[in-house]
């Protein structure tokens, strides 16, 4: 089996792997009928978060099962199904109160980049489709499997509310895609910042009533602007700079909400800074699977599209050319198509 | 009119001082029948947080309305009135989401420590009781002003909901008022983090259940013993430390909710600790101009006695030994009698 693994910085190769294998009897071995590179993928392959091993790369996936372990009891081969890029048993504790992605046995899945992958977890992990979808679904299905769900989690930490006022920091697929889930929770206005032309048209088309190009304290004073000098009620913070994140904090009104989804690189917050910006913090990992039941109705009901932000489609084999055109901001986001 | 004046490091000082006097058409000047020291008094006078001029020092308040300005509608000359240390004006759109300590037009309030007191913002600042109340009422009465309403907060911003498990960092009055302000709001389990017999005594008066006197990891690792290993569902942190604030954000489970409520010295949170612990963060000034009527009302019919927590009673003229006293932790509150 070929799939992409990482050597070093921007050394990403298409190369034989191990083909995977049931490890435990809680396990699930999928055919991947569709991967993609996600914005995190860049923090490694830029090298900011360095490997110690060539790493076999790919956290989103959905597919159809091919075999399971004997103790997996609520998905069957055959089943097309997505999961999270954390696997969790979905009985623990936190698990209980949808924190999955904090399961007390949660395992980062990872080498999706491929035409099999194994799944830990299985019965927790992954939700099955009623049927399997037709092939224009497959992207937006996808999505769910992290970008889709991490924006949603984003607006969600947001507490965004109908009527609300929203902004969103970052116009990458996640905060692309909080637009969209801010918009499906009601929002009245939605400012997306950006300063990308074609970023700024699909935020448009998700729901975006305002564009703001400025960044840092110009940004915020923009948003300011745009609230009456207030703040905006929700924030989507979908970048995790420091710079992003500490526009997000100043973005966000007294007693508002802010959310931060995209994994904190070098990011301090002052104490004295948060406590008299008087705002709610949430954020982490999103709980993927949480979400994916009422996204895949979403998403199977023709309510959302949210694979629209997959603006390059290519044979898996050529999943450099994804990386590098994400790393170089050509694309949105590579969807690769295994040819499952 | 003579009243406390900090000059520098552990210099406080019951001097002569101006006698405040209506400057603003929207000003009230009160007889403040009793004041206090706070914790956060504590700060400038060991000399952290430097002054640059002497200072009249106090901002809990009660008391009876001796003048007002010509703008003034809603409080008169004789009633009896509690406002918060932030005067607000209570109509702002910061203020009518009750984040009256973020008012457009907040202005501190200062030099309460003193038989006359000016407050800006009467009208968004007071709240009148029915009667002037019975003089045993007026200790929990002077609590509202601050640091009960910060309790209130701390529990209320750690989204504190019948049933829950709550912890509690800090046996300072704020946090033994955070643990009576959880008790109110239904806590099942109460943990309060506490080494001083006296403070665990009242905690537990005030609804304590557990007492843990252990600090920073291993002070987590017995909140974690005693919560099934995920930690508290709400924690209140009433210090403002960095390993105060760390405690905190460890002792919070995945997915809960933690406040802090003590202005933070030299702390600063990581982004991605924060990120991964998964945990709602929200704090700040507390708005309790929000919650004064409910309050007084508690009071009022008995249902609360914050007042416990000045274990030293002294008359306006020994503030000095109200300071020493606090800064020496021989008291966990000092009350001010002003002789009005």
């Amino acid at each position: 089996m070929r799939g992409a693994v990482l050597h070093g910085p921007r050394d990403v190769r298409f190369e034989e792997r191990e083909t995977p294998k049931i490890v435990k009897p809680t396990d699930a071995i999928i055919e991947t009928w569709a991967a993609c590179v996600c914005g995190s993928d860049l923090w490694p392959y830029r090298g900011i978060q360095p490997i110690t091993q060539p790493t076999p790369m790919g956290h989103e996936y959905c597919g159809v099962v091919q075999e399971v372990g004997s103790a997996v009891k609520s998905v069957r081969p055959g089943q097309f199904v997505i999961g999270s890029f954390f696997a969790s048993d979905n009985s623990c504790p936190t698990c209980r109160i949808g924190y999955q992605s904090s399961c007390q046995q949660r395992e980062l899945v990872g080498g999706a980049q491929a035409p099999l992958l194994r799944v830990p977890l299985a019965d927790g992990t992954l939700v099955a489709t009623p049927d399997v979808p037709a092939g224009e679904l497959i992207p937006s299905l996808l999505t769910l499997s992290d970008v889709m769900g991490t924006g949603w989690f984003a607006a969600d930490a947001a507490n965004v509310k109908p009527g609300a006022t929203v902004a969103v920091v970052g116009d990458g697929a996640v905060g692309l895609l909080g637009v969209l889930s801010a918009k499906q929770m009601g929002a009245k206005r939605i400012i997306a910042m950006s300063r990308h032309e074609p970023r700024q048209k699909l935020a448009r088309e998700f729901g975006a009533t305002d564009i703001v190009t400025e960044r840092g304290g110009d940004g915020v004073a923009r948003i300011k602007d745009l609230t009456d000098g207030i703040g905006a009620d929700s924030v989507l913070e979908c970048v995790g700079t420091q710079e992003s994140m500490s526009q997000a904090v100043n973005s966000t009104r007294p007693g508002g909400y802010m959310s931060f989804v995209g994994v904190p690189h070098g990011v301090n917050l002052k104490g004295e800074e948060l406590f008299f910006s008087h705002i709610h913090l949430h954020g982490g990992p999103a709980p993927v699977r949480r979400y994916l039941p009422d996204l895949i109705n979403l998403v199977l009901n023709g309510k959302i599209n949210p694979g629209k932000v997959f603006d390059l489609r290519l044979p898996l084999n050529q999943v450099v050319e994804g990386y590098r055109a994400m790393d170089e901001r050509r694309a949105i986001k590579s969807l690769l198509q295994t040819g499952n």
